[in-house]
């Protein structure tokens, strides 16, 4: 037995080869779940676990895992050892970028497979695992939703994809719905959840650093405001006379910045829709529905966003004399992460002589839907001018080697901290 | 011989008849250029002129007139007599309103029969004339464009509903290119051009004023104003990391309303479509894509709006990191009326005892068109709260009948006054 270290050259090769999987110049990666592409990278990862000496299983979500056993001590006296998640999703987005997910999963592989070649003794069972349908294709983060017991009857009625897609989608996965609800795993199983993922965003790359502590994963108030004047001739009525819709949504989107950067230092808002009615070049426009997102790691703050918005859109529909409704559509509680999945990052981060920076996640993970169930820490590593969900993402290579020796060292000090 | 004066009865049992060719509740006005309603309206109007004892004729552009010639004496010794020209159109946009152009043609038929019952001998012949396509269903103000052989064959090349279309409603209307040519008609033999429509904007209701006596025509500048900056993930990116092209476009929509307020009185300027891209509630947008247009009665004001658009995107794209472009897309000179007709309408309006305010004219007309080519004049009547292109366009029959009255008593005094 010696300490376990990662091989990069194996790592990089994994990474290469699954990057080929779905991929086209000049359009990306087509990975979108239950896809051909998609299938053909998880049988990838199972035969890449078989060829390690891995055992290898699919649940009843489509979730694919790869797992190394405890030891045989620990297995002893009927304990059941407990597990070890590590890992992240292989489809990703139309025309997406090659690492958001699979570099979380290839790296769970290499981690398993260093602790294999290194001969570790370990009390619990490490498993790597490639979550189903992260990125949305039928309902997004399904796999670790299924996992975690949190897949409600009402998301399955009516998921994004919509009711048949889901099911022709299930169908030809042969999966089913009873199944997704029995892949729940029992919480008291499971030590902790890691995933390795690339930003996404600009802040490391900023800071010059190579990795990233992940503080928890911010939560999401989304709405649709509305702004409701009159559509006029643009030729016949006069600048006085107008109830411009649009004029509401610009100033509402201008106040909303200005409001942000003054008082909300951690939060981000963004207005990534604007659609006016008519829409015609000699038509004010009668009516402008934006749609507005913000984001904080704290659910209190969420909900003086949400007033924010409120406010906002009632002080520009008497600024303009427009009548402005605020709809709430969508609502996710901020994810913190665990503590002593932070603390056995930093100091896998220090041990490996990384610099690392703590920061909140602006995405969404599957890590979001485990930190619910089990101690879950999130690592990230730099995205090249914060790019993502597009073919140009990247990080290079060594920095996401970095990141899987950062992941290897945190799930040992993890499983030492839980033993 | 008696003093000329309209038949209010038969004006209105007109109006009525007229406005419900092409109508059905709840949509409105259906009646765009070649269709079979547009058709039904046009042969209506011959019927109603015939049955009064107007000549009738359709030109070779496919606009149709009645005409009550001038006196014997007029054409004694070789001379033809001139023509005094009054009319509109019969076409509508989809889902119109019912005076929109209507209203011009049935005043102008009214005229004619007012003079004829009267017995007036006048010097020179009036022409009620409903021009063809004014709205645009394939050129917009093609019959006027064709009568003032302003009709230029690259408009014809490629006209705004696409070549083969054209051809088609052509066709369809057993009429050809060449003909549309042929249907230019010499400006020495017009006396000048009146038409009476609604204002389709709020000023004369809003000053309580009867009548509108237009000062012009105002001219436009058109423009696509596109902000590119910088698409990313709405989670992940700091705001002060972004390049969010909506907020140029939201800026870019407040600082041209300013300006246009504090320094360009007489004019307008609308922000009519804004095109976020990717356009999605997670996305910072990448792309701002605005369509722009000014409108003012002066050609040089609008060079001068032409220069404050170009500055204003320049300036919103150096605060917010973007680039900008700016591309003008459309250029209508304006067109003044003519003084005689002007205050021949005034007079007319003082001998009536209307209230009449000056004004100008923001929405395209066929009179814009004939400005060119002769001495124009227009009649405005108050449209309720503004409304146009819409099935609630409405101005009362009375105020309507004040109109037709004024533009009598105009067309007399241009007769006179070209005597």
């Amino acid at each position: 037995m010696s300490a376990a270290a990662i091989d990069r050259g194996r790592f990089a090769a994994d990474l290469e080869q699954l990057g080929a999987i779905g991929w086209t110049d000049g359009r990306g990666l087509d990975r979108t779940a239950f896809s051909p592409a998609h299938r053909e990278a998880r049988a990838w990862f199972l035969a890449r676990a078989q060829e390690a000496g891995l055992q290898t299983s699919v649940d009843s979500a489509g979730n694919h895992s790869a797992t190394l056993p405890a030891s045989a001590a620990a297995a002893t006296g009927g304990r059941t050892p407990r597990t070890l998640l590590l890992g992240s999703h292989l489809d990703s987005v139309p025309g997406g970028g090659r690492l958001d997910g699979a570099l979380g999963v290839v790296a769970a592989l290499e981690v398993l497979r260093a602790v294999a070649d290194a001969g570790l003794e370990l009390p619990v069972a490490l498993e790597a695992i490639d979550f189903t349908d992260e990125e949305g294709t039928a309902v997004g983060t399904l796999g670790s939703w299924a996992l975690a017991g949190a897949l409600s009857v009402e998301t399955l009625a009516s998921p994004p994809c919509g009711r048949e897609a889901l099911l022709a989608h299930l169908a030809g996965a042969g999966l089913t719905e009873p199944g997704l609800h029995r892949a729940r795993r029992d919480p008291a199983t499971l030590v902790g959840f890691l995933e390795l993922h690339i930003e996404q965003g600009p802040v490391l790359e900023r800071a010059g650093a190579e990795i990233g502590i992940v503080t928890g994963i911010r939560g999401t108030a989304s709405f649709e405001v509305i702004f409701d004047g009159a559509a006029r001739h643009a030729g016949t009525t006069p600048m006085d006379a107008r109830r411009d819709a649009g004029l509401g949504a610009a100033a509402f989107t201008l106040a909303l910045r200005e409001r942000i950067a003054e008082a909300f230092g951690g939060c981000v808002a963004t207005v990534g829709d604007v659609r006016l009615e008519p829409g015609a070049a000699n038509v004010v426009p009668g009516r402008a529905r934006l749609a507005v997102e913000c984001r904080s790691l704290d659910d209190a703050e969420l909900d003086a966003l949400a007033s924010l918005v409120d406010e906002l859109a009632a002080a520009q529909a008497r600024r303009w004399n427009l009548v402005a409704h605020v709809m709430a559509t969508g609502r996710w509680a901020p994810a913190p992460t665990d503590t002593r999945a932070r603390d056995a990052i930093a100091r896998a981060a220090g041990a490996a002589g990384a610099d690392a920076l703590e920061l909140p996640s602006g995405a969404g993970h599957d890590a979001q839907v485990m930190a619910a169930i089990a101690p879950t820490g999130m690592v990230f590593v730099p995205s090249r001018g914060g790019i993502s969900h597009h073919p140009d993402e990247h990080t290079d290579v060594e920095q996401c080697a970095r990141g899987c020796e950062v992941l290897l060292g945190a799930a040992l000090n993890l499983v030492a901290a839980a033993a």
